[in-house]
């Protein structure tokens, strides 16, 4: 595996992502159970129950459709390359084991919506997706895998967006992390410092703007 | 995502599409469970078994082809389509949500067939289902996004089968939502008008008919 | 939906069969359930209960090379087709529902490997598949909706293939149905003489052969 | 089947190929449960159910990635082949069995890290997938299912790579095998001769090196 020429055509890529995007997304719903009836024929014992499922159902589709914007997001990042990599591919494999394991984080969320230790496992969940996706666009910039056509800055744009997604996720959950102890608050001020030295290291040059 | 330059070439959206629907109608069946016996000899016991499991088998058939209807459909109107844009992928995202969402609302039925809460949930599930459908359409027509070698009346005809089937699925839905007490037969009355209003002014032009 | 003009790309159709397909296969390993141990390190216990799975883990393999067969034979009878209307979308998708259906009929079989009524069940979806199968290609050739490249003979060849499959299915189980009762030697006896009587119908002409 | 016509376009099996390992890889996730608790707003109780799961958690990931290497493998393999034949079709199902397989040996694994009986499981799927992938390319090099412009020692080094991940495979897995009897000792040790003689047989040619 370790020899330079291990390169993968991105069709494959592309599919495999919007097969464990379609996946995780119908995952999530599975999550909503069917409800055991006392009475099967009572209309108002099983509205109560689905009552009770409000906070899942929402969850579902919320989470639905962050994930469709990460799915999104991708394919816009992924236009911009032009081949993909050994290191682009682990990348790649170590964002969909995230995004895989996102139902669970929602699932946890969706059943523990007041717990504490279920944002603790949604919020990291969330940020690796984002970290992931950063990396994925700025590695390809650096290694030189983007389309030919694109020059400097509008290379530079889509990893700025990137950057600033990070920057600002990490900035609007440092009051949560409070939460979680001294020790959380400071991985995450330390997470919104580096994205924010990467963002003023990207700002677009005075000459282009 | 707020510029206005955010464009996914359509055949991405139509492989998430093709997975999600494929994993929908699979799941479908995942209801229809293996029954436990106290005989595992007995062909009379299991025969028993399985034939109380008729209606969740008809359910699942049923809802195997009404989502087959609404894949074929989806297709038929996503190829007249030029591009898709952020607002497109947004009423994609939602459709596929209520896509995913209906393997649940089937089960609930083919358990709980004779339940007047079963419907209250399958009914507005295949509701806005139709309605997306229909608002993807609509709404790629409005935004200039469809094919340019299709003429006025080309581009019309499908959104007026759309709308006919919005209207029609209202109107014979009406009987039922009495039912649901006096607010749900409002608004299915207030749908029903709404698209028979949107039937009208979609009428093909006498010069053309 | 009842105007002539309802076509489908098949390569539409080709993703929803392979994703079908894909998922059907990986279902079926969910019947393999990680026994429950006492003692979650004593290997005896654990290698006892992996060899009650046995069973299971036959049928899971032995249905999902079926599943592969009938995957393999779909693409094969596909790839001679120009296009898809509505009847063959229809039987298409009629196609599809007992191949998702598949799953819980070699569930069935491997949990309940001597009882009659799994193979009530088991039988019969096989021959569901078969029939559709063949439907789906003799439709197509009536329809016109071949490539237009192969001749006569050419577009019989895997016609007469599909109905020696049938045949030939009906026809070796005509023994297993004596346990079904003689309703069921009787459809058994009638789908074997029907099959036969189109493969008669079917036979190459002299002066090709 | 049985007549040398059967072939399937590479883009097929591809497709199927990346729908199964789409849901073999998020299909490993459903094996972390979402825990029931007592007390549902007690963070410190999920906390401590959570910690509980994390051999799960790790094997998650672990068996996520080396689906994803069993994947890219894969299609390095594929990429360099013109076209299928029926021996290939059936060698990518076995293959494809193994990989549908794989979550219930890995789910097996992270339940009973300890247990001599889940590597007794898992070790053998493992060894399974590489075999079928070292099969699957060396029998299309021997049928002459290559890409033409493909020198010969172009279509060697691939063959010798996975030969090469075979051999070290049952070399390295020799001393665990001691743990299972001297049955297992011994099919390691002729599986590990077997591919060291491939091995010494594929090696390059002098004038070549």
């Amino acid at each position: 595996m370790n020899d330079g020429s291990f390169v993968l055509p991105k069709v494959r890529l592309e599919a495999l992502v919007d097969g464990v995007f379609a996946i995780a997304m119908t995952i999530l719903v599975l999550e909503v159970r069917v409800p055991d009836l006392q009475d099967p024929r009572s209309a108002a014992e099983l509205a109560t129950a689905l009552r009770h499922a409000w906070p899942t159902l929402m969850a579902y589709l919320f989470s639905f459709l962050m994930l469709g914007l990460f799915w999104a997001w991708h394919h816009r990042l992924a236009a911009k390359l032009r081949q993909l990599d050994g290191v682009l591919i682990a990348v790649s494999l170590l964002f969909l084991a995230e995004v895989s394991f996102f139902p669970f984080a929602a699932a946890l969320l969706g059943r523990y919506p007041l717990n504490a230790a279920s944002l603790m496992v949604y919020l990291p969940t969330v940020a690796m997706i984002l970290n992931l996706q950063a990396a994925f666009y700025g590695l390809a910039r650096r290694r030189g895998l983007l389309h030919e056509d694109l020059d400097a800055e509008q290379a530079l744009a889509p990893h700025r967006r990137n950057l600033k997604g990070c920057f600002f996720f990490y900035l609007f959950n440092l009051p949560s992390c409070l939460r979680f102890g001294w020790a959380a608050v400071l991985v995450c001020a330390l997470a919104t410092a580096f994205f924010g030295f990467l963002l003023f290291k990207a700002r677009p040059s005075r000459g282009t703007a």
